[in-house]
């Protein structure tokens, strides 16, 4: 390997310029890349079988909570969207408008032409176009409660954009439920974001913080909306998802009424909630280091690379079928449910430079096989969570379940890794506006370095008060489900406040 | 039950109404519904579990035969769509332009701003998109082959719609490859038909014939277009699936260029393919009875429901237990890789009721359960290819083997019925155009009966000739890939012919 440990492979390193770093750890890795059509990406198939891991798993558990899928019109009719006052304010500055439904030539010109009589919205989110189905759907209480997912593509359109992070179209699922009353709605948006802690946590390895949005951070139309947000290697927060207690809002606007058990009628209480590929941009800032992906195995989509060393042709052919060995053996053995994946990387390239591009893309072991190893009946084994040379020869017999331990040590550390970050600046010794202003300004403004974190401190609970830190470009990020329940003073008005909030700088 | 088999549980039948019976089996399937959006349906959870399954099929032949998948941007900038004549002609007339990307008030009105400098398509189709991503992604021979898949919704804008078979937005894969050479493209066009083939017939349970389309029928921007035809039970084609041999048309209008072996500088060849939502309305046509929608197994989202008999309040609690029982043990044996699955129907409904529901969502086992069967250690088994008051008794134990050999008897017998009726109903006897058009005639013109069927006839091969079936309504559905290779004369024109082509009516 010509690369030594002073050198890395990923440039700028997260210290030198942490935003591009995170373009480049994505470049490397061949994730995904920007398309010629503004705001959209193309996600390429390594960071697609990535998506299709969360996805798989998400959906086993979205249909062990009851839930059943079911796929809904890309388009909202505009009358749809004003139905809910401030459903359509949030949302109506990012809308794509589909105003024609066919091409003609005009001048050797192509232009659009039968113009529709209502415009279509590409779907921000589908509240709207399934409350009008749910109102057909629920006519009794024995239609309750109604459990529905559906995974689907949707457009937001922003005027800044970043891979994964924030783009125009994006993926998701959004889960949609009607519940008989209140404390059942509840109750399943409280399920959901459990749910969501499981994947972040158990799969993803990204330890996250649950709690509950202020006012000025609602989904536009919720009564509550919960979330869960997880700290970046730049200590900035990311909100990977969110699950909405929306009352009677939508149901009133779509009328979703039902016959209750006892003979009345009410509308139905509904909830919302989703994550999307952003999941993906969390994963990258969370893991990645300076020598670019860094993939936990439940979600990594070959758990090992498997490089032949093919220097003496004449052995090549046995090297080959020793490699095929392997994976074939390992594939008998699982990690956490699924066959332990193996790739063999066959291309006529030299090994340090294999070896190389799989460190950045994150492939959690590394098994070299060359004549010696064969004539040993070894292999030579590296982890993504050690230095890049650090090698350990290990005994094909039994192979299967010594990945499979390395697999989960993997998982393991990088989840104990990210905990620790999180832990390490998560400050809950700041308690004024000062402090809070010293520790969320960089000391070089012109190139800020990598600074602040999460502070942990007592609000009054006053929406006006929020307006405040806008200035220091921090936000509450959530107030959090296990409140500590002690009195102190608010961190921006000194006033009595028995609210903890978690304030920090977010994507 | 209340039924008798002299009445049926769809109405129309069949043979009084087709076409609207076919929206009543799905309506009591409860498999989709129109939504107030022109053309775009609403896939309801049966529904939805009968395309995850078809989906899941595929996309593991798909990964098996080497493609991986990506995803692409819903977006076509319209410059993209023009830069291959033939494609641009074949969609312009059918795509929803998005032309805006906000809403602002005016005059207490929502209107759409923002006009965007340069009109977006949503896909119709992405060989245009995909294209300019391989032209980034294409430099050398090494490159090549480039395997790639994508699930997607995709949308034309239809002015006439029917569930399943023709709606606005569908979802579907597609496929798109670039290879070295011509030879390699049309081995892969071809590779990917018999994928779909194995797909209709092993998992849909439906026959069909594989051919070449004539050039009016043709992709447009293909080279050659294959697809796969089925019979439906009135006896129309439905065209299932397609891929297309590009040759260098869409390389030539991307810049799709690379660096061959032997150091020149060549276009890519390429393939692209393609199956919808529309296999749902194949598998309706093909399958379902005067009585409802019938599921081959492999196909069905539940293999089996329990419809424990609760009449003893007394018992209740044991019968239930019973029902539990059988669903765990049965789920311990697979069918076709997949556990056999089972639905305990608990609903506070008449036993009669509910065996009827079962029977109109085509659930291809129907096992009661009721106390004197607990005391028996026994259940009864009804099967939705017989009779619906057809029942046996089956000892629960060692119960998962026989269910198994039910199951693929079921899949069996359904593909044997609809290969018998496409074969009843397909004509080889027919040579001249009086008798074809004799053929394609209904004997009453005011309420057409079910009439007609395929004919196998020998074509010249121009295509100034295609007009003249426009006249019986009929076209050629396509050239069959399995010639004769014998001499005849045209049954269009009389002049003497070589072709084989399949002529009929067609969704």
């Amino acid at each position: 390997m010509s690369q030594t440990q002073t050198t890395t492979a990923i440039k700028p390193t997260r210290q030198e310029d942490y935003s591009e770093w995170y373009q480049q750890v994505i470049k490397a890795a061949d994730l995904a890349e920007n398309s010629p059509v503004r705001g959209c990406m193309v996600i390429k198939p390594w960071g697609w079988s990535i998506w299709e891991l969360i996805r798989d798993a998400l959906d086993k558990r979205i249909k062990e909570t009851g839930h059943q899928n079911a796929y809904f019109p890309l388009f909202i009719p505009l009358s749809f969207l004003e139905k809910e006052a401030q459903h359509v304010q949030g949302f109506a500055k990012e809308c794509a408008v589909v105003t024609h439904h066919r091409l003609e030539e005009k001048d050797g010109k192509l232009i659009p032409t039968g113009q529709l009589e209502e415009p279509l919205i590409i779907r921000p989110t589908s509240e709207t176009i399934i409350g009008d189905a749910f109102s057909r759907w629920v006519k009794s209480w024995r239609d309750l409660p109604l459990l529905i997912n559906q995974w689907a593509n949707v457009v937001r359109w922003e005027l800044r954009t970043r891979l994964f992070l924030r783009t125009s179209e994006f993926l998701w699922q959004e889960g949609h439920t009607v519940h008989a009353n209140e404390a059942e709605a509840r109750e399943e948006a409280e399920k959901m974001l459990e749910v969501y802690r499981e994947l972040a946590e158990d799969h993803l390895a990204i330890p996250v913080i649950l709690g509950e949005k202020s006012e000025g951070e609602r989904f536009p139309g919720a009564v509550n909306t919960y979330c869960f947000e997880a700290m970046m290697q730049d200590r900035k927060a990311l909100q990977a998802g969110t699950s909405h207690y929306l009352g009677q809002n939508f149901s009133k606007a779509f009328d979703i009424r039902f016959d209750t058990k006892d003979g009345g009628l009410d509308y139905g209480y509904t909830t919302s909630w989703g994550v999307t590929t952003r999941l993906i941009g969390a994963l990258i800032m969370t893991h990645s280091d300076d020598d670019g992906l860094r993939l936990p195995p439940r979600v990594a989509p070959s758990h090992a690379v498997i490089i032949p060393v093919l220097n003496k042709p004449e052995r090549a052919a046995e090297v080959l079928a020793y490699a095929e060995k392997i994976k074939k053996d390992l594939a008998s053995y699982t990690y956490e449910g699924r066959p332990i994946t193996c790739h063999i990387d066959v291309r006529d390239l030299r090994g340090g430079e294999k070896n190389w591009e799989w460190i950045k893309k994150g492939v959690p072991l590394r098994i070299e096989v060359g004549p010696r190893d064969l004539d040993n009946q070894a292999c030579m084994v590296a982890r993504r969570d050690k230095a890049p040379s650090e090698k350990t020869s290990l005994p094909t017999e039994n192979l299967g379940p010594q990945i499979a331990a390395m697999l989960a040590d993997i998982q393991k550390s990088y989840f104990a890794q990210a905990l620790k970050y999180q832990q390490e600046h998560t400050r809950t010794d700041i308690t004024t506006f000062d402090e809070l202003k010293a520790f969320f300004t960089p000391k070089n403004a012109d190139k800020p370095e990598i600074h602040g974190g999460f502070v942990l401190a007592k609000w009054c609970g006053d929406a006006a008060t929020e307006a405040q830190l806008a200035d220091l470009k921090i936000s509450i990020r959530c107030l959090p489900l296990k409140q500590s329940g002690t009195s102190g003073t608010c961190i921006i008005t000194g006033r009595p406040a028995t609210i903890d909030a978690i304030f920090a700088k977010s994507y």
